[in-house]
């Protein structure tokens, strides 16, 4: 915060484009100089063109603006910044730059003929990336000043921007060619600013690499958004799900077995019952669950195409004894060699296998086989971290055999399907449908029929969604499902794709109802998509105060004196027996509020208080995570009352007991 | 049957020991009359030395019954077939041999020395060997004296007997030499001999391996016996779980992932009932389960001692990446240097990494660890069938680590969770102390105490069980579990075992009460085994007639006409929500009693018949698969009633419905 007051301190107003290298530093060394004169230069004979331009035609043009609203402007000389003045000075004051013809342009650029014209503020992505690219020149200015810095790359990311620099001798002075901006007018519109980190990288020239500093931080129009923003961002750190999966002893990971994760008793708690969710919406929703090798031949991933196209990412097994040398009594070499295994990295294949493994009739379709199998996938280790990436994994993977006509309605039960999970986990979400990429494989009529009926499908299930034009797989088009969770950050889980060129790949075929053989088409469809992931999600969505049905803390019981260790005990099994999940604070060493205090603080649901009176009358004495204090109740009404609330997913049984 | 007559005409009377083989030949080989002459010379020399014996020491010796009898006898003369008949005639017409002071013996061998005599019956393990043991050797005459055949080997097995012939010129003429025998007095007490299959076999001789022909067979006292077996087999070979498995469509096997099995949905649904009861198990119990990973680095399996022992068993996995020429710009090699990785074939090795990540109190003990994750063993192609060795299964695998102290308690709840388990699925058992082998690792007190405790827990526990002396694993002793199926076959699924081993690789320890870090004991225990195999050996069991907890054909609902379709597409649907299988049988092609007999013949457990009174009345009919008639009920009641007895576990939900 000391260094983020210096840069305050600079002052640079007034600066434009890339002006921000124009700063003046107390001993500029000579190619500063150079590069300064350079600049002034060019910049002198732009202010010439632009005037002598405007002198040649000045006529008035039509800007457009996103409302319908056209305005007049006057050609090579009218700028977006004088128009959003004219529109309001709140605008002027919040608009980072403009879009002239979908074109990024900056606020003081004159306007040169009949355009369409939008704004962009702080509110937009697209502002977001003006904003932390000016941002990262303030970064840049300032470490080349007081730090003698030579700068390297400084973008800006999704969440902020970083600069690299140089601290040794070697130029890189270009960067004022290299930069296209736009650029916010000048640097009093930043308003708040925040260095976050510092670390090396690595600077690929054509030589060997060269050690870089990076410094990343991030900007706001002003600094109540920044207080806003650090608030927000120690709530996301409070709820990192590596921090609550150690602090609730959800899981762990071990060098041992890098990226994959060791679920301990309260984490598989958690994974059991959003697995026991997705099982139970299977048997509603006619999915029937197979379970499937994890092992195959390398033949197999031949004939998928993954061996072509997944290989490196891939565990291939050798299999036991190939690597011994050849029995002396062998007669040939042939004996010994068995296929080559790999570790399955998707659950399709062996779906197709188990489509084919006897004839099919049409009576059978849509055949829906969901698989929990244990998926391995070869990550980088550099891509590993907590639960986001792993080596291995499970999926509520389920894969749908259908006929054309039953596409529509197969796609419509998957959009509700995901519609009545994320409801209950508490998610909003967005769709996106994305269509055939250049390179295709497949019956263009095909392609055509499937996203009309995608379209349809979406169309019908009255969400808001996007179109990504040519964003689909070369095998089908895709319906990308991003959750958003509580903190509104979004994920990409669910998905569901169709799939033209399995069947064709495993010959998949069907008695039709006319008695000829035809097609099935293939949706893949996931919801949780990776559960390990999901449970990643979820801990930082509800910042590891679990909603009941979900929670590895849901009662604790504890007695007031050690009078009543028996009872609660008793209440404990009862618990138990009942399928909840429930521990016991008989720790005669803290105080009564202490210990319902310690269980608040632990996220414990409810807490089961057991004194003398309720020993007697065999009831217990509820309160809340929230402290509320439900009062006496029976044990078994208690019990069942708990068990009811668990079995229909209710996100706030605290406030509904 | 036609070559079983021939051997009976053999009527080969008399003969004892070896004396089969001196069964005359048309024109023997000249070594055949080597061999005979050797033999009768022999034979000659032994008669003459026993008269001998008889003659110089006429002493009368003492010989002890089984019951405390004691029967008077003269040495080297009276035979253990002589005392039989002095007992009863029927003793001595179904005694096949004697044990004297536990030495196999034959019937007709003087008896020369006080001794203790049991005689054995075909009705023992040990008179059964002996009985095959010779019928192996009526059918190697019969080779010999018919085909040529030259003898090789010719054991008894656990279900009858093989004989391995050459029919080419290989010698194999010393057999009566490396024979022990006992065997019986004569061919004339094998009332039934059945040869069941002909294959090819390897002798394993120092040069390359011939072919031999192996036929196997099995024989009985009495023909009556042999009728007997001879329907009990047909009735396992209906039972037959592959058989089943194909009929049923639980699973099936495919030739791009050998050892693995696929779980079709009907199977799967069996597979998940079991886990299922296996959790709620746990739940009651105090086991808290957790999820491990399936890869591991082999530094894990030098740990734990796997790989120095286990090695040969299990699937290594090469890093990707690792068989990719290093990069170029790599300075040295061992940047590419990564950890050969391997699939678990057991979980204890994980579940000490579990106890191990962090500190651990006496509070926490016990601590019941219970992982249903997947195994992987290499077991070679000849070894594997059906669900019976698989490379890749799962297992209701736990282990508890607890204090010394707590040992005893916690085998007697293993105990009781066995009995629980096995009672549900109609399994009797027989229980079995294996005691420390010689070559044992770790302290002698230590074991001693707690084969001590184990045998006390077994006297608790109140069931009979057998002690088999130094028959424990070097790491601890064990209670071996041999569950008996309907048909009264043993297999051997749970287990009990104690290991000090691991506990020392791993270093576990804890705090004790006093404050000092003590070392835990850690128990492997499975109730089922493998999954897989239990479901096998289940399908077996009930013949494919599953109870309706198991069952993947519950209840079937059949629409009298096509009017009621609708209302019997609605009684599935109800049945689905509850969590019951339910199919629909609307074939309009067959009559009301076909479709209610194939459903009986397809074994569900109930048929929901909905004719026009049903619907109006909201009401379904229905039946058993026994054809027992429940009458009218309402659908809801029905269901609930349905889901009752599903989840109280009965074996018999038709009858007490």
């Amino acid at each position: 915060m000391a260094l983020y007051q210096r840069w305050r301190c600079l002052r640079l107003q007034g600066l434009q484009a890339c002006r921000l290298h124009t700063a003046v530093v107390s001993t500029p060394p000579r190619w500063l100089a150079e590069r300064l004169g350079l600049f002034e230069e060019l910049w002198a004979a732009q202010v010439k063109r632009l005037a002598s331009m405007a002198q040649k035609e000045p006529r008035t043009i039509k800007i457009s603006l996103p409302g319908g609203q056209k305005i007049d402007a006057v050609a090579w000389n009218t700028t977006p910044y004088q128009l959003a003045r004219q529109i309001s000075s709140t605008l002027a004051d919040t608009a980072v730059a403009a879009q002239v013809n979908g074109e990024p342009y900056d606020l003081e650029r004159p306007l040169e003929t009949d355009s369409d014209l939008r704004f962009l503020t702080f509110d937009s992505p697209e502002g977001k990336a003006v904003f932390w690219h000016s941002s990262t020149h303030v970064l840049g200015a300032a470490a080349e000043q007081f730090l003698g810095a030579v700068l390297c790359r400084g973008p800006s990311t999704e969440y902020g921007f970083y600069h690299d620099f140089f601290l040794g001798k070697e130029r890189c002075g270009t960067l004022v060619d290299l930069c296209q901006g736009p650029h916010l007018r000048h640097t009093g519109q930043i308003g708040g600013l925040k260095l976050l980190s510092n670390s090396s990288s690595l600077w690929r020239s054509s030589g060997a690499p060269e050690t870089l500093q990076r410094v990343s931080g991030i900007s706001f129009p002003t600094t109540e958004l920044l207080r806003v923003w650090e608030a927000w961002r120690e709530e996301a750190e409070l709820r990192d799900h590596r921090r609550i999966g150690k602090e609730q002893e959800l899981f762990f990971f071990h060098e041992l077995s890098p990226g994959s994760c060791f679920f301990l008793p309260r984490g598989t708690r958690v994974y059991n019952a959003l697995v026991a969710f997705i099982r139970a919406e299977y048997a509603h929703r006619g999915f029937s669950e197979v379970k499937t090798p994890t092992l195959f031949s390398t033949k197999l991933w031949e004939q998928s195409g993954h061996w072509e196209h997944y290989q490196e990412d891939m565990f291939a097994v050798q299999p036991p004894g190939s690597d011994r040398p050849p029995s002396s009594q062998s007669d040939d070499s042939t004996r010994h060699i068995t296929d080559t295994l790999a570790l399955k990295p998707m659950n399709c294949p062996a779906h197709c296998l188990m489509f084919a493994h006897r004839p099919r009739s049409w009576r059978e379709l849509p055949l829906r086989l969901a698989d929990f199998g244990a998926l391995h996938r070869a990550e980088a280790s550099g891509g590993l971290g907590g639960l986001t990436r792993l080596r291995c994994f499970q999926q509520d993977d389920a894969h749908i055999f259908c006929t054309t006509d039953q596409l529509e309605a197969e796609i419509q039960s998957c959009l509700d399907f995901l519609r009545s999970v994320y409801a209950v986990l508490g998610f909003s979400f967005r769709l996106a449908l994305s269509t055939r990429p250049s390179g295709f494989l497949g019956d263009p009529c095909l392609w055509d029929q499937a996203e009309q009926v995608l379209k349809q499908a979406l169309k019908e299930f009255g969400e808001p969604w996007d179109l990504n034009s040519g964003d689909g797989a070369f095998y089908g088009p895709k319906i990308d499902v991003h959750l958003h969770d509580a903190l509104g950050r979004p994920h990409q889980c669910g998905t569901i794709q169709l799939d033209f060129q399995l069947p064709l790949r495993f010959d998949l075929q069907y008695k039709g109802q006319a008695g000829a053989l035809e097609r099935p088409v293939l949706i893949h469809r996931a919801v949780l998509g990776s559960v390990e992931r999901l449970l990643g999600v979820l801990a930082e969505s509800c910042g590891g105060k679990w909603p009941l049905w979900l929670s590895p803390f849901q009662v604790v019981v504890i007695p007031v004196g050690s009078e009543q260790e028996e009872y609660a005990k008793e209440a404990q099994q009862s618990l138990r027996a009942a399928g909840l999940v429930s521990d016991l604070d008989a720790d005669s060493g803290l105080t009564l509020s202490r210990r319902i205090r310690r269980a608040q603080l632990a996220h414990y649901n409810f807490q089961f208080v057991v004194g003398q009176k309720e020993q007697s009358k065999r009831t217990v004495n509820i309160r809340t995570r929230d402290n509320r204090r439900l009062g006496e109740w029976d044990l078994p009404e208690a019990v069942q009352r708990l068990v009811e609330l668990q079995n229909t997913r209710v996100p706030n049984a605290e406030e509904i007991f």
